[in-house]
């Protein structure tokens, strides 16, 4: 096939041969993701379903062993962080700058296409990118979830003129608060249910947060408290949570002429006060994915605008006790944030 | 006072002085509003109530009597049409070009503000828009519904690459509808659950129009005949019904990455499937009322881009008799699309 | 090689095979552009150089005669206009929106890339568009020139509220003006120095025509007599000429907060006031080429929203003789608006 | 008159009185803009006149001493800073969101309107905004010119992915600098000619500095050492001198798809490589003075995103003598960035 990508998908896991534009990429950190999880535990996510035996895992960076014969910009035993979907390129979504959502993609560990928990991987040249010498692999790995918060506050146009407030403080929660504060949102509050998420979140540099209820009824009481706490308008609000009672927060704290972007995914059908929020024109954009996101993120790694290090709570090793522990520990949450592979 | 559009909210109802920036206009054409029939029966719309006398209406031309000192554009004897919300101009909102969503905005029937059902109105010339000479003065009264559509399109960016659906087809589906035509949609296809507003819609010009049921249960089956109907994919749905059922369908048929333009107002709460559409990046945005559309409204009408004769299916004198006729005749729905009074 | 399209540009101009996203077509229309005539007269255009024998021809549609293994939306048989230029899909530009600003864009007819002008043409199907039924080989074939009207309304953003102006009268200066009418520009104006042109611009749809003079010194004089015919702000307008005194006009007759889109590519050096223009915040855009274009003007083709016959004004074979009378034809100007041969 | 700020223009200089959505200021610090300079020698500035006497004077502060009736949000003895530019918001350009570019404007000392220079103005109240406790009045007066920057900024969208080329390092140079990092821009380079001005700006931040000549021979040359110097794509190039040298370098320095904000006014008329920039898509802009951006001034100069402390090099009192000296000061340039009166 013209396509080395299409060539990793290889069911038996031979690694495919690299193709003139593709790069072979010694795996090194891997990361576990909530989805990853899902799958192992369920056999699926969301609508997609495991019909047949699939290599997780899509947060990952790795160093260079070849290069493909047209491949430019990178050369054998770069350090690189991979982006893990491969687009078709020639559809109208693709074409108009929405790869993302192009409907025949190719995604690490999104069935049938393995994941990149494997040794080696075969990928797009265009696809790795080149860690600058301060940025370790491991963060190099983090790039794909803090592509989640990069694309979030792009869709909600971020900037140094808009107060955000952040509907829950877990993994996307924390990454779209540094993401926020990266693209200079003034202020930030978070809030969440739990203090030791909230504790983390102040540490990790929320401006301040509000602890609240799983009860809808105090949606009223605690809006007025958010308010507060944000102490000027909230321009824009992430719930990265996607509950009833975290969306309808999120309407109802937001200003009129703001927006609500839906990073979490909690409920599928949701029971909110849209339409009083659309007649003040607050506007709810989604995000799927990502796109374009690694060279930003590799930017603010760079210069220190984000620190992804403490999100990385725990590590371990490629034996299997240790991947059983690995996602076990990821699987039960409390004080793991992210649980990475050093392979 | 200063300003000449606060004297005319004068509860005596005597005609106020007109200001160096207003002009004195006597009312000739009213249209009534879903609005005012709810403020006639119920005393209350949305959130707002009456609590002392209110003169309703708020779609109105009429015929200028007296200009004020400064006044540079109108003079007396033109014919104009009436834009009715006066914002403040010194808030955040107007400033940066949303004078729409002003929080002190004072509108005609909107309580406790008098609306222009009068004979005579004191009203800011910049509000007050000549008609051209092939524009009747009930013509420019329909500016006001037919803004509800223009604002609508304008913050769906509808152009000549968006296919459009819309869901229902009342005075609101059919003059956003009007709109979508106007500023180029390429097909627009409608959907009600009445044979006869369908009629009417295919005839005003709709592509094609799908009837539906009022059971949430069919909304995947008529989204394939809603998809089948327009023949390529939905870019932007407007919802000019807003119900659970209608958003329901709007989310699910519309194209990842397009919009849902939320215009219709039937139920507050609403339970929808937001999560997949948001993770399809279907944004969804709403609207109130409408900011500086008189200008294209008028220049659509002029040209004949928009015909809003048709809609005009009943017209009033303004004895006591023919008043409580014509609110009758709103009231009950059925062939009225638009009442209209000749005074 | 991977990539059939890449083997069209085989310069011993055997057919290449095609790839498993390619299509063979045969071609049956192929118009001759201002750029095709000057490679063949000065062996070069702006900073392209010919250095080996190179195929000419851009503007062409053919039939079908081979689909690669994974071509889906095409058959043999299907009547396709081509969109001539293949990006590399891997450069930022490429990824965020920009193809048609792909540094590594082979594009027919520009050096060392083989043109149309041939018998066969192996093309990437996603580059290829269906005709609709009432949409000629020829029309088809037009789909190249009137993309560049389309790409640069959209880029300044034209819809039913810009009143239009145009400075050239030329081939550019029509598909814009078509376009722009398209968009639903409410007011048109174009302006040039040749009667001919500007009886057949009012012929083909513009609202009125101002001559001009090429004296620099007319410019404040001239800005007047066109705003005059306009007569209300001119709110865009699109210098299809690019000398100086065309861009000069363009400026100071722009509104303020209005846009200046520099088409045409009469001088590359110019001396214009933009210092007064961009104190009033006139923005000037430029463009180069098109992107996402073709689907967009078949539709427009199909419903005669845009009507391109009364463009091809010069028909010819592909005989030898043939051939040198039309390039003749072209070069010649004159009533020739666009020369086309029928293979 | 309804508005006290008209009456502030009274040219016998008494205090107006202080309608209800006015204040009354006691200035208490005005900086000397360039402006200024040019009214006091030549009695113009591009195509004012002064025809009368004028106090000039349009960056300051002050001490509120009295508030209209109407007035919410600022009482006797706040400190405030001015925004000194009056619009009408009855025409399209204030109603659309363009009220910079109102053609009624009333600007302090922009003839025939009197500036700030002055013992009390009387002011709109919503151009007053309130000084943060850490801002002094100084500073608060700085957010004039520093409202030039952050609308260039805003107009050529500046953001954590747009690397800024500044050409010019004088004052306006400065700010912009200032301004651009503040919104996030990862790298900024500026250029000048003189190696006193490029030490303070790499002293206030920039990340490098180029020299360059004033000959215009050397564009290509320097271009050359420009983007070196960057590293990365020239994103956005703000011109802030205005010469062909500066704008011909800013054309071809930007990369294709980029923009360049024509900032400063050398020139009226240029002589520029506008064609090839705008065939790679190189957008211009302009700016005319700024809109909305107090608050922004203001928030930057509280948190310390900002300081413009630096800036103000020089001061005086408001004796005859130390006027004639300030002026001096200002009009001989060298290191004077700043002069700065406290009244």
């Amino acid at each position: 096939m013209a396509c080395g990508s299409q060539h990793s998908q290889n069911p038996t896991l031979q690694t495919p041969s690299t193709g003139p534009h593709d790069v072979r990429v010694r795996m090194k950190a891997v990361g576990i993701c909530g989805s990853d999880v899902h799958y192992l535990k369920t056999l699926k996510c969301a609508h997609f379903v495991v019909e047949e035996p699939m290599v997780i895992g899509h947060e990952c960076a790795g160093v260079i062993e070849e290069v493909g014969s047209d491949v430019k910009y990178l050369v054998v035993g770069d350090r690189v962080a991979l982006e893990p979907g491969i687009s078709c390129w020639r559809c109208d979504l693709c074409k108009t700058g929405s790869y993302n959502l192009c409907p025949e993609m190719k995604f690490f560990a999104t069935p049938p296409v393995h994941g990149s928990l494997a040794n080696q991987i075969v990928h797009p040249a265009d696809l790795c990118f080149k860690l600058p010498d301060n940025v370790s692999l491991e963060e190099g790995a983090m790039c794909e979830p803090l592509s989640v918060g990069i694309h979030a506050c792009r869709r909600a146009d971020i900037g140094p003129e808009t107060n955000v407030l952040i509907m829950g403080a877990g993994p996307i929660g924390l990454v779209t608060m540094l993401s926020a504060r990266a693209f200079g949102a003034p202020r930030v509050i978070i809030v969440d249910v739990d203090d030791n998420r909230l504790a983390i979140a102040k540490n990790l540099g929320a401006d301040d947060v509000v602890k609240v209820s799983i009860d809808i009824k105090d949606v009223s009481k605690e809006v007025v408290e958010i308010q507060k706490a944000m102490g000027t308008a909230v321009d824009v609000t992430f719930d990265c949570a996607g509950f009833n009672k975290t969306m309808s927060t999120a309407l109802s704290a937001t200003r009129s002429g703001g927006k609500v972007c839906l990073v979490g995914m909690g409920h599928n059908e949701m029971t909110v006060p849209l339409t009083p929020a659309a007649a003040r024109e607050v506007d709810v954009v989604g995000i799927f994915r990502y796109k374009n996101t690694w060279p930003l993120c590799l930017e603010f790694l760079r210069t220190g605008k984000i620190d992804v290090k403490p999100l990385i709570t725990h590590r371990f090793g490629f034996s299997q006790k240790e991947v059983e522990d690995a996602f076990e520990t990821s699987a039960r949450g409390g004080s793991a944030i992210k649980v990475m592979f050093n392979l």
